[in-house]
């Protein structure tokens, strides 16, 4: 099969991997339909994180083309969504809706298991990992839709959960990568009120006030902290969420959170501190961390199938494995703000 | 009147004060029946946070002797139990239930407000503020439990709701000092089925089973965290109360802390660094601070006025104003749990 290959900082290219089989009786081999290119993957790209030489990526859906003996609630020819980490689906973290800290899980493309920008991949504990979609003949719409609850909308919607977003709330998001649009888009899903997004880029902004935000704020940093305690009284917001993982972001989150509320964070921190007396001071919380996206799949794919929300508009680039190193460069760039690549057809 | 007066660390002892009286018209005058040392004011007492030359001491119960024109909800011979902030019981912040974060509030010593350790402090915002204690004839273990709510068992209950302790939970308690007892209290009274603390000194493991632990360690750090995932099958504990306010205290509540739950912390943090990597890549919240004890008394009061906690057993030291210096020698010696200061009668 062909898959995608980082080879070292700003090198990612298609290459000749083996095809995938089924290894263990527990394992499926899933064709890939669409993937895609994820933000995290660009701290990589990008040399910020160390990476080995190898297949890449982490989001995917595709179709069952084989199982293992043992698998059970899928079958072969489902269409399934592959959530960003494996799980066993009966560890006590998974029990616990913890699936990220599966005790037998793991990551794609992390120790010999395939990536997900390629054709195929070969899925340990397929029964409890992948969630299938019913029907069929879905839109390519609703393919894109289905494709982000791999990760960035369920971990826009870990960061909205985490700073407990419910009806009525005033939230801040402060990101507008295709995860803090997603978080704009879980926030409105979760009943806010009103939602200030900090953005700069008018395509961002556009989709930001599609998906639900109510005010769009140029300012960064002090400046953005200021705006948005005058926005707000002086009283700051219910909830913040900080959904890009540098020290600024967190820094601005934890600025305009009201005494008493809790960020939720979900961008990988990357150079982020923590004012721990600032926190303490104000009683503002934070939770947050990789999102078990597994668990949340099943109440999200309800409306995504219903179309009462369309996240997969994050996607405003799209091309094939052969342009897999175009589609990292258009993110790079910020000429994108999610890529998609289509590997195949349902 | 005379009052404890902190001079420069390590010197505190009874000297003369102003008698206060109503400046304000929502002011009261309490004459204070008991107050006591807190573990924060060792921070100062050792030198190890600033503070200034003057009165000192944030928790005390005591019987009303005056009022403003514009004081309602208590009266002249009322016993008040002061929470260890003043708020005015309007703002956003204490609408919302955070009343250490009153736009308009403050804490005792500070700024020209008389100290808790005193014969008699004046009480700004004395209606929002200071909590009736319905009845009479209190005896002298219960006027011990109602002084407590001043702050160290609201402190012990909010790191508990922090870390979110519910019936079946879970937890552990890092710190033996008043302020970890009272956080056992707290999480036996929120239903936890298994409570394990940490504690050497025989006397604080006593009060801490008798206060609800079940399992206790006398292992520190390291140790201790990994004798806590050998109790809970490598799993964790469900809620980790943090009582103390150190970075090893913070680490051993983060490193024993389950996926996907949180750190209730409560003592003022003091070189304490948050390993934000770790938090992230394991869901680990954090979520506490200087505790709204206002908002929690009502609650409490009626939990101790019907006898079903007594938290007011973390008194093992009694003086009056006179020994005051040896109330906080006895403290910073661990040779106190905690210690009341005798001022007046009811």
């Amino acid at each position: 099969m062909r898959a995608a290959v980082f080879l070292r900082p700003r090198h990612i290219d298609a290459a000749d991997r083996p095809d995938p089989v089924v290894v263990e009786p527990t394992d499926a081999v899933v064709r890939v339909v669409v993937a895609c290119v994820c933000g995290s993957d660009l701290w990589y790209y990008r040399g910020e994180s160390p990476f080995e030489p190898g297949p890449i990526g982490h989001e995917f859906v595709g179709v069952v083309e084989d199982v293992g003996a043992e698998v059970h609630n899928i079958a072969t020819g489902d269409l399934v969504i592959a959530p960003f980490a494996y799980s066993d689906g009966t560890c006590p973290h998974c029990r616990a809706g913890i699936t990220t800290s599966c005790v037998n899980g793991g990551f794609w493309a992390v120790g010999g298991i395939d990536g997900g920008q390629g054709e195929a991949v070969r899925v340990p504990f397929a029964g409890s990992t992948l969630v299938r979609v019913p029907g069929s003949g879905h839109s390519a719409e609703t393919m894109r839709s289905l494709l982000t609850l791999s990760d960035v909308m369920g971990t826009g919607h870990h960061a909205a959960v985490s700073a407990g977003v419910k009806p009525g709330s005033v939230v801040a998001v402060v990101g507008d990568g295709a995860v803090g649009l997603s978080g704009v888009l879980a926030a409105k899903r979760l009943g806010a009120d009103r939602i200030i997004t900090l953005s700069r880029n008018p395509a961002r902004q556009e989709l930001a006030r599609a998906f639900g935000a109510t005010d769009i704020l140029a300012q960064r940093g002090e400046e953005a902290i200021e705006a948005i305690k005058a926005m707000t009284d002086g009283v700051g917001v219910d909830a913040a969420l900080e959904c890009v993982g540098t020290g600024e972001a967190m820094a601005t989150a934890i600025g305009v959170a009201r005494p008493g509320s809790t960020v939720g964070y979900v961008g990988v921190p990357h150079g982020v501190e923590l004012p721990v007396e600032t926190m303490f001071f104000r009683n503002i919380g934070l939770r947050g961390g990789g999102a078990p996206v597994r668990t949340y799949i099943p109440e999200l794919l309800d409306d995504v199938l219903e179309g009462r929300i369309e996240p997969g508009r994050v996607f405003d680039f799209e091309t094939d494995l052969d342009g897999i190193a175009e589609a990292y460069a258009a993110m790079d760039e910020r000429r994108a703000i999610k890529a998609l690549v289509r590997l195949g057809t349902v």
